[in-house]
């Protein structure tokens, strides 16, 4: 199964379309305004010497790594020649900076710590993206230099790990250059790329591996050997990003064991570990994967990373086996917390992305109080000091496309609804569509013969006609697969988008007699600002209609809901139910919330 | 208004006689043998020295002198002559190493730290405790030592505080000494102690009082001069110790300003600020109140000694104005949290009373990770680092008849229900009850003109008969008010015992769509281990029929009430609500939680 790449289709007038032109037009060039300001590009010179601002910090050339590849993707569809102009330069520098072994790391070149030393610094993931950067900026304009650059930094890391043994660890305390190594031998097919990443791989939570200091082993999935991990550990980023690693690895070698690894793993995340919005990592102390079901929507982490990585996971998973549960999770980031992590402006992002935001307990002085430390939850920011998550974003929407579709020999598989144009060199096919706000999708082929389209997991009504024609399909993995199509097809999908109301598990001691409303994909969200109650009270009617009202500034509908919210009394306990009075709830997309001020807020509704 | 102390009451066989049995046969010699374990007697000798175990801590004097006036108490009743020669030595020890001026307390004088320098130490706190010791002791036994050593340790106090002002800091940074010193002042009817006792309450918030070193004002109720507190703030303890002196010290002044500042945080901690069990204390982090509302029940901390604080508190509210809510508050305590904190066998203590047990939720790992650092939840413990409880308990238990009346010139004020009798010089009055097992009470009166007793705020049916004629009494505050009793009178009570749910407000969030069962003042709760399936998910029917069955072990009724349990699925979201199956819970008084070894266990069910 292989992918077809984003720079292969054009995303037309819609949903995702205004989502890509806003990070284009406005996040990219303020992730660089703010690394600019930060000193972060500064710190590429490696003069920087004790005593002068903005020293430099081990994360930020990952930084810069990230924003790079930002531009490398949006140049593929619209020319920024001052952007490029930037990459040009750093790469230059770069290239200068790099030692007579092609070492470079600005962070380790200008302090004295000697390097390969520790294994919680990140030296490994800042190359891992830069190489990512190097690959997605060659294939964008040509140019070898930071590629260059990469490769041989890349023949010293191969050396020092697997020729010389010389570090002094042997796995990446921060995973991700697994995923780049496979990005880069997909451009250059050579081998080493692949040899170093299963290096990186087989050697994970080897009893060699764990005897090396700095290892926190559940935290930096080091606790066992990759293929007898069955559950989703640690970190979730660095969970996430090797997860991807492994399934690519699975999928370039066949390697059974790791990819049902994967698999395991997948499924631990989805069933018992993933909020509604995609998002993972209940825990802010190590921003983490904790125990099955214990995700609170008040102190979910959920970081913005952590989204994203999932959902790179579930595109690396479809590429292993066609099951509808990796789009369905690609979609559920996608609209919910993958979107949640970037304001509607632009500008500004959420590292944590709770479901839940009560201000009164936001002041010091309650028992809630420091859950997020030096992290604000209720209002995006610009930068933060650990800025993983801006240029992240940024890349990630700028490459959405990479979502739309994989193929085989004989079936394209269509995974996600965008209005797009999409051309290879044997097919072509489109999507007309103002999915997610109907669910009318009008898909053309040309030269397709079969074709698989995702039924939505959440979606129980749908029509489904082949050139004028309604069709009983087989349904496959969540997949209505259409065969035997003329050169030039049409086919009509109709998903029904009346909204919904989602019920947890019990399971899940917070959402016990809760609900979630969802129109399609998209989850929703009562803020404090659009509500004249208490919204934490209120209690849904779950047999509401809903009216559905659009929104030119969230891009879709928002919802109105009818329940109850208490009158209120002062005692504390009472023998008598409170009395309810009849009200409306006004739900705005999750992935829109505090656009609008710093206010209440809750995913989940009483009922 | 009076109280009438315990030495004049009987208890006779029932609930508390059992309960005061317990204390008085185990908890105090068991309390004895921990202290005795741990070199807390060994440290009043005073000759630690650095190398030596059991490094003398500063609170330790004030956990003997618990033990003191618990023993004091007992042998009100029952004589323990090897408890009372145990008393007597640390009398001598403690003569033997006061100093010239009188000072004592063992922490500092083995330590250099200069006396009187840190106010964030206990030396006051330890004072005042020893001081009680030294009157109830002095009360038991007529033995002056004690009495003699701590008022000569008085004189100095006041010498270096009120005359030279030469201590670093002007009000005592925990607070005790102020209800201590009204206790003597009413034993001795020295001004002097009265005096002292004013001069630091009305110094506490004052601008000089909040400049001095250590005082982090909300935290030890230095925000604000006493008298313009209106709110419950900071360190539950050291704030009910310290509301029990201004409100003793507002009783016997007439400062109306005092009194009032009293009423309203009285009612800020019942309306906003109080579980249903009568804890107090909603964050581990400072051991204090925190914002109204804010009662998360998996996280309480509602330490023991917070509890009985606020039940003191409210003992001496009865005695500035009659209203049922304080004798309503002191039941709560009484039958819950208060007797908690203890085991059925009379051993182990609770610090800290949590109102949900979540023990999946205890491994590392999980979001709620280090809730309650080194505290156990789960089981109760034989003695604490901070050991403040067990003795607090015990002389709590043993004093527990304080609470049963008050009277004054023409009316005696039934508050407590407990079968007891009781002799005064000017009359007398016997309850005959089985309260709680049922509602039944028989008062009998000789030499009484006007009685008011009171009908418990949980009660909503009840009958009422004079000398065999059902009345129709006026109510009070809470108080059915009986005037002109022949001189020897029978009142019988029945009150409605049959178990009810309760709803608390909306207003907290972790309560709402959940209730608890009360049955009389006991509150009930679920344990994992009387049930076999998970009992945080299960739903009460709130119309449910309670099946009551009496229990020797909790010494009183255990329930059963009918609800469902949801069937488990695999998805963690789904559009179905999940189907219900019908089952039925066991219930268990609350104050009896975790003695059948560790389990699950929760007040609050979803309904």
């Amino acid at each position: 199964m292989k992918l077809i790449d984003f720079r292969k289709t054009d995303l037309t007038d819609g949903f995702w379309k205004k989502q890509v032109d806003v990070v284009s037009e406005v996040s990219v060039y303020n992730v660089y305004k703010r690394f600019e300001e930060t000193g972060r590009f500064a710190a590429l010179n490696c003069t920087w010497k004790k005593g002068d601002p903005y020293e430099p910090h081990i994360f930020w050339d990952s930084d810069i790594a990230k924003w790079i590849e930002s531009v490398a993707f949006i140049i593929e569809k619209r020319p920024c020649p001052e952007l490029e102009k930037v990459v040009d330069e750093v790469a230059v520098v770069m290239e200068n900076n790099a030692d007579e072994y092609g070492y470079f790391n600005s962070c380790y070149l200008v302090h004295d710590k000697p390097r390969w030393s520790d294994r919680t610094d990140h030296e490994l993931y800042c190359a891992g993206h830069l190489v990512e950067a190097a690959v997605a900026y060659y294939v964008a304009t040509g140019k070898r230099k930071l590629l260059d650059v990469m490769e041989k930094y890349l023949d010293y890391i191969y050396q020092v790990f697997v020729v010389d043994g010389s570090a002094d660890f042997i796995t990446p305390g921060h995973e991700e250059i697994e995923l780049a190594l496979i990005k880069l031998y997909d451009l250059t097919k050579n081998e080493k790329y692949l040899d170093l990443c299963s290096f990186f791989i087989d050697n994970r939570g080897n009893s060699t591996d764990k005897e090396y200091p700095g290892v926190a082993h559940k935290y930096s999935q080091s606790h066992l050997p990759v293929r007898e991990q069955k559950t989703a550990e640690g970190h979730c980023v660095r969970a996430c990003y090797l997860y991807t690693g492994m399934a690519d690895l699975a999928r370039l070698t066949g390697d059974k064991e790791l990819s049902d690894a994967c698999k395991a793993i997948f499924d631990d995340i989805i069933y018992r570990k993933m909020y509604i919005t995609g998002g993972i990592g209940s825990a802010g102390r190590g921003e983490a994967f904790t125990i099955p079901y214990d995700l609170p929507d008040l102190t979910a982490y959920s970081e913005s990373c952590a989204a994203l990585s999932l959902a790179w996971f579930a595109q690396r998973m479809l590429l292993i086996e066609n099951d509808s549960k990796y789009a369905d999770t690609i979609e559920k980031v996608l609209y919910n917390n993958g979107l949640s992590s970037v304001s509607r402006d632009g500008k500004a992002f959420f590292y944590v992305n709770p479901l839940a935001i009560r201000t009164h307990l936001l002041e010091r002085n309650t028992s809630q109080e420091n859950t997020h430390e030096n992290l604000t939850i209720t209002q995006r920011k610009e930068v933060f000091d650990c800025s993983c998550c801006p240029p992240n974003i940024t890349r990630f929407i700028a490459s959405v496309a990479d979502f739309l579709y994989t193929y085989d020999e004989d079936t394209v598989y269509v995974h996600q609804y965008m209005a797009s144009e999409t051309k290879t060199e044997n097919f072509c096919i489109s999507q007309k569509t103002s999915y997610p706000d109907n669910g009318k999708i009008e898909i053309r082929t040309g030269n397709i013969r079969n074709i698989a389209v995702r039924i939505p997991g959440w979606c129980e009504k749908y029509t489904l006609s082949v050139n004028g024609r309604n069709e009983d399909v087989e349904i496959i993995n969540g997949y209505a697969y259409i065969k035997n199509l003329s050169s030039e097809s049409v086919i009509m999908l109709d998903f029904d988008m009346t909204p919904f109301v989602v019920y947890p598990t019990s399971k899940i001691k917070d959402y016990i007699s809760r609900a979630a409303v969802q129109r399609g994909p998209v989850v929703y969200c009562a803020e404090g600002a659009d509500n004249n109650f208490p919204i934490m009270a209120f209690r849904l009617n779950t047999d509401t209609e809903f009216e559905e009202e659009y929104s030119d500034f969230y891009g879709t509908y928002t919802l109105t809901a009818t329940g109850r919210i208490p009158l209120e009394k002062e005692e504390l306990y009472s023998r008598r139910k409170e009395e309810m009075i009849d009200t409306k709830v006004r739900l705005i997309p999750y992935f829109g919330f505090a656009n609008n001020g710093e206010s209440d807020m809750e995913v989940f509704l009483y009922y």
